[in-house]
């Protein structure tokens, strides 16, 4: 383990330059009237169906944006351009979660005056993005029924570090031994009263009261600034 | 991009670090008789559903222990230590992949003269563990039809790094939109003629001709070594 203590003063040192420069994204965001998220999950639980939901249904009121991190590839971004959403694709080059420097460069690409909500996709990780601050507004949590009901204990620190969470898939719990009361149970005890949203971004159902609450929180933020 | 650059040097001492007591993992496994694998995937994917329908399926035959790794929690090794199976938790403290040196610590703890194979549950991600050889005999995958076709696309390290690949949860494919020839296809580019094995972990389908090829696999080592 002597290994993992000799790292501990460089992880410390970059973890302030990023919120550095997180502080700084805030207020690049702040200046053009922009409300950024940065949305987190597994691999596979839905964070691009989940984006593109939410965009066909503010779309008409908020101009959206959409900012996407992958290790390899611009499948979500490409998605999200083929959908009529402006995006831009951060290729990470193998790293396993955003950092501030990363967004910061992608802002550069976007004109942020044209855009009232900013969605920024994570990589696909529970692990590693917990505790970067990209300078977003938000930190939103996809978590999906088929993972299992055990990953707010598995993963506490995730579960710690958002302010929203999405119940992601809600149409396969027929066919999955899921059991809710034991999830929320977990999240409860790491983050009392977090907000949560039981929806599948595939059917549609639960998704109205996610995107109620955003243009809340959006207009909260455009009011406040 | 500068805290990435300054990083490398490190990461290659530890590294060959790893590399080195991975080396050691081996000899220590391969005298005691012991077939080692590490299993990887995303989180809930299904790793140790997998691991305890294998168990059940050869526990006649073969002497089986498993070594679980999760940064929070015992939950998954205690599953196996209910289900009849020696196990030892690895906490890997926030860490989100296993090293060898932990392996190390957790095989101190077996007696590997009475394990004929040995199931490593690395921590549930797509990212990290790709490329840290532990000093097991084979890297195995396990994908999961809900997380969708796109993932060897996404992660394609990982999908390189393993020499089997499960497919898991086919039971909830006429729920979801994923196409096979699709996912195969990103496969094949990244690891061609790579060993699959479709298989649904709860209902039991396909789960034999893993067990199959898995035994193989261990009695071509005990006369090999």
């Amino acid at each position: 383990m002597s290994g993992t203590t000799r790292h501990v003063p460089i992880v410390q040192h970059i973890l302030s330059a990023n919120d550095e420069i997180a502080q700084q994204n805030r207020l690049i965001l702040d200046e053009a009237g922009t409300y950024a998220i940065n949305i987190m999950a597994s691999p596979g639980a839905g964070k691009t169906s989940v984006i593109l939901a939410t965009f066909e249904r503010v779309k008409e009121v908020l101009r959206l944006g959409m900012i996407n991190g992958d290790i390899a590839t611009s499948i979500d971004a490409d998605k999200a351009s083929d959908a009529g959403m402006p995006s831009v694709a951060i290729n990470t080059g193998g790293n396993c979660h955003l950092e501030a420097n990363m967004l910061r460069g992608a802002l550069a690409q976007i004109d942020l005056k044209t855009i009232d909500l900013l969605l920024v996709e994570n990589v696909g990780n529970l692990v590693c993005p917990a505790g970067w601050d990209l300078g977003t507004h938000l930190n939103v949590l996809v978590a999906s029924v088929p993972e299992g009901d055990d990953k707010p204990y598995k993963y506490p620190s995730m579960y710690r570090n958002v302010q929203a969470l999405i119940i992601n898939k809600v149409d396969l719990a027929p066919y999955i031994d899921f059991k809710m009361d034991y999830f929320i149970q977990g999240v409860e005890v790491l983050n009392p009263g977090l907000v949560t949203f039981p929806m599948s971004a595939r059917t549609g159902e639960g998704v109205d009261d996610w995107v109620s609450w955003l243009k809340e929180q959006v207009k909260a933020h455009q009011h406040g600034g």
